[in-house]
C-alpha cells in the first residue's frame, strides 16, 4: 500500500500510454484529470493485489468511445460519481476498491480520478496488461467473469444500465449507447472480488507503467537516446522493430472506433525499408515490407526518436520520427481462447498469431542470412 | 371495470390497427399474443380511468422497433416479465396497473399480454390516441411526465435500463439499443400515477378501438360497404379522402424505422386522380395531386374497399384497393407544443399543420367550385 503523488501519476500516465499500444486515448487528458482530482481531494492509495481482501467488491471506472473525440469532449467528473453510485445501488453494497480495466492513456487514469473523488483505493492490476478496443477483451472475461452490470453515464446526467451475460452483447449495447452519448461515455463495470482480480487480472501493471514513465522522464540524463532505449526494452522485455519516419496516415472514426493505417519509411539502419501499421483504436499489426513482425495481443508501440515519449494514435502526423517497438503481451492472452478473443483474426487479418519474440528473432536471423 | 374476453380483444386489435395510422405493427401478431396470454392466464380486467386510484403506479409495456421485423422476430413473452420485474425493482414498489402507450396493432395488445401474465388490470387510456414512431411523442410527455426509467429486454434475457430526463435522449438511447437487440425489443416505461394518466393521457381509447373493431367485424351485414363506411366515419369523426388503388410503394427499413412512399391512382369517383402518402412507421402526409389533405398528428388510415379492414404499412402491396381516411387527432395534440412535437415539420416536411377537417372541407369546396 502506498500513496501516489503527482509525479507518480505523471509517470503512470506516460507508461500506460506506451503499454496502451497506440490506443487508450490521449495520455495528457487522463493525466490532467487525475492530477486535478488529487489536487482537489488528496492523494490516492495504490494497493498491491495481495493487500486486497478476497471478498472485496472491486469495480472498474472507465471511459468508452473513440479516443480522438475525448480531445474535444472532456468528461466533467460528475459522470463517474453517477455511474459508481448507480452501480452500488444495483449491487446493494458499497464498492471497496477500483481498478483500471486497461493500461492506456485515459483508462489507467480514470480509477485514480474516482479513487481521489470517492476516497477509494486503486488496485495495482488491470484486465488487459495493455489497452484493447472492446469491453469483452479482458483477462477477467477470459476467466469467465462478468462485465455486467455496466452503468454508463454522460455529462448531461443521463445513465444507462446494461445487463447481459454475453460479453459481445455487452460490447454492442455499450458501443451503441456511447455513439448516442456523443462518441464518448464514462462507465463503471467489471465488478468482481479481490481474489478474482488478483488471480485473473494482470497484476503489477500500474507499478510497471510507473517504472516505464520514470525511465522516460530521465531520457535526457542518459549519454545517448540509444542507451535509454536499451533500458526501456529491458524493462518492458520489448524489441526494437524499426526506426522510421511516418510518410502517410489514413484515419477514420466509425461507430465509436478509430481505424487507420500508417506508412513508414525507414531511417538510419532501416534506411531504404518501408513499414506499415494497422490500428483499430489500438495498434494491431506491424510489418516491414511483407514480413509481419508483431500482431495483437502483443503490444506494438511507437515512441519519439528523440524523447522516447509514447506516440499514441491521435498524435500521429506526417514526418514524425519514431522507434517502432514490439512488447510481449501478458501470458494470459497466449492461450487458444485468448488468441481467439484478441488475436489478429478477430480483427479480420488473415494471419496466425505468433509471439513477437519469435517473429522478431526469425526476421533478424533471415536478415543476417541475407547480409552474409 | 369489465373483463375483456377474446372477441373484445380481437375488436380492440382491429380498431387499434386503424387508429395506428398505418404504423404500430401488424395487428395479427399482437392479437395472437394477447389471445394466447388470455387463454393461458385468464381474462384481463379493463379499468375505466375514473376507477384508477390517484396514486396508483401505472406503467406501459410496449414493443420498440421496426414493425416489419416483428413479423420475423416474435417476442417469446419472457421479455415483458423481465422488463416489468426490473422496473418494479427500480421503483421499489409494485406496478398496480398497465396501459398502452399507443393505439397500434402491437402496442395496444402488449398491456393485455402483460395484464394476463401478471394479473394486472389495464387502464382504458393511452399516451397518443393513435400510434407514433418515437417514444417522446406522447401526451404524457407533452404534459411534462417522464418516460424514464425505461427497461428494455430482449429474447435472450438481456436488459438495458435507460435514465434520462431528456425525452429525445431517451428515444435515441432506446432506438440504439433496439437496433443492437435485433431491430425489435420489448420495454416497460412511462411510469406515472393514475391521476396523471387520467388527466394527461387519451382516455377511452381501448373502448373506441373496440367499437371500431366491432363495427368492422359486421361490415358484411350492412346493405353496402358504403353504409358501413358511413358508420365508421361517424364513430371516428373521420373523412373519406380518396378511393384508390396502390400503384407504387417505396419502402426501406433504416435505423429501426420503416420509411416509405405510397402512390395511388384514383378509382370510382376519384378516377383520373393521383394520391401520395408518406410514412415514417406511421402515415405522416397524404395529398391528392398537390393538395395536402391530412398530416400528422391527424390520423391517416387506409382500409380495404371490400372489408374496411385496416391496411397497415407492412401489408401494403401493389394493386391493393383502399379507402384513404383522415381522422382528427386528440385535441391534446393541437397545441403549439403538440404540433412542434408531432406535426409535419418534425418529420421534415415543409408544411404547416392544419386540422384535417379544415383541409378536407377546403378541398371539397374548391372541387365543387371547379365542377361548377
Amino acid at each position: 500500500m502506498r500513496k501516489l503523488d503527482i509525479p507518480a501519476i505523471q509517470h503512470i500516465a506516460t507508461g500506460a500510454a506506451l503499454m496502451g499500444a497506440g490506443g487508450g486515448g490521449n495520455p495528457f487528458i487522463g493525466k490532467l484529470m487525475a492530477i486535478s482530482a488529487v489536487r482537489q481531494f488528496g492523494p490516492v492509495t495504490l494497493l498491491d493485489p495481495s493487500e486486497v481482501p478476497d471478498d472485496a467488491v472491486v469495480s472498474s471506472p472507465s471511459g468508452i468511445g473513440a479516443p480522438a473525440v475525448t480531445l474535444e469532449k472532456f468528461p466533467n467528473g460528475s459522470e463517474f460519481k453517477l455511474a459508481m453510485k448507480k452501480l452500488e445501488d444495483l449491487l446493494g453494497k458499497p464498492i471497496t476498491a477500483v481498478f483500471p480495466i486497461e493500461a492506456g492513456g485515459i483508462n489507467s487514469m480514470m480509477p485514480l480520478v474516482v479513487g481521489a473523488q470517492m476516497h477509494l483505493p486503486v488496485v495495482d492490476a488491470d484486465g488487459m496488461g495493455r489497452a484493447f478496443p472492446e469491453l469483452q477483451m479482458s483477462t477477467l472475461v477470459l476467466a469467465g467473469h462478468k462485465i455486467c452490470p455496466i452503468v454508463m453515464a454522460d455529462e448531461k446526467g443521463n445513465s444507462v444500465i446494461i445487463n447481459t451475460d454475453d460479453p459481445h452483447d455487452a460490447e454492442k449495447f455499450a458501443r451503441a449507447i456511447t455513439v448516442q452519448m456523443g462518441a464518448t461515455a464514462q462507465s463503471a463495470s467489471d465488478t468482481t472480488t479481490g481474489k478474482a482480480l488478483r488471480e485473473d487480472g494482470v497484476t503489477g501493471i500500474m507499478t510497471l507503467c510507473e517504472k516505464i514513465g520514470t525511465l522516460l522522464s530521465a531520457v535526457s540524463q542518459y549519454p545517448t537516446v540509444a542507451d535509454a532505449l536499451q533500458d526501456l526494452l529491458q524493462v518492458t522485455h520489448g524489441y526494437h522493430m524499426m526506426t522510421a519516419k511516418i510518410t502517410d496516415i489514413r484515419h477514420v472514426t466509425k461507430g465509436g472506433f478509430n481505424f487507420g493505417t500508417v506508412i513508414f519509411n525507414g531511417l538510419d539502419e532501416d534506411q531504404g525499408h518501408t513499414g506499415q501499421l494497422e490500428f483499430q483504436n489500438e495498434n494491431i499489426v506491424f510489418k516491414r515490407e511483407d514480413t509481419v513482425l508483431a500482431t495483437a495481443p502483443d503490444i506494438i508501440a511507437l515512441v519519439d526518436t528523440e524523447t522516447l515519449m509514447p506516440v499514441t494514435n491521435e498524435m500521429l502526423h506526417y514526418g514524425k520520427r519514431v522507434f517502432v517497438l514490439g512488447i510481449p503481451c501478458n501470458p494470459k492472452w497466449r492461450t487458444p481462447a485468448g488468441i481467439k478473443s484478441v488475436g489478429p483474426r478477430y480483427f479480420k487479418y488473415d494471419l496466425d498469431y505468433e509471439p513477437v519474440e519469435d517473429r522478431v528473432k526469425a526476421f533478424r536471423s533471415q536478415t543476417v542470412e541475407a547480409v552474409k
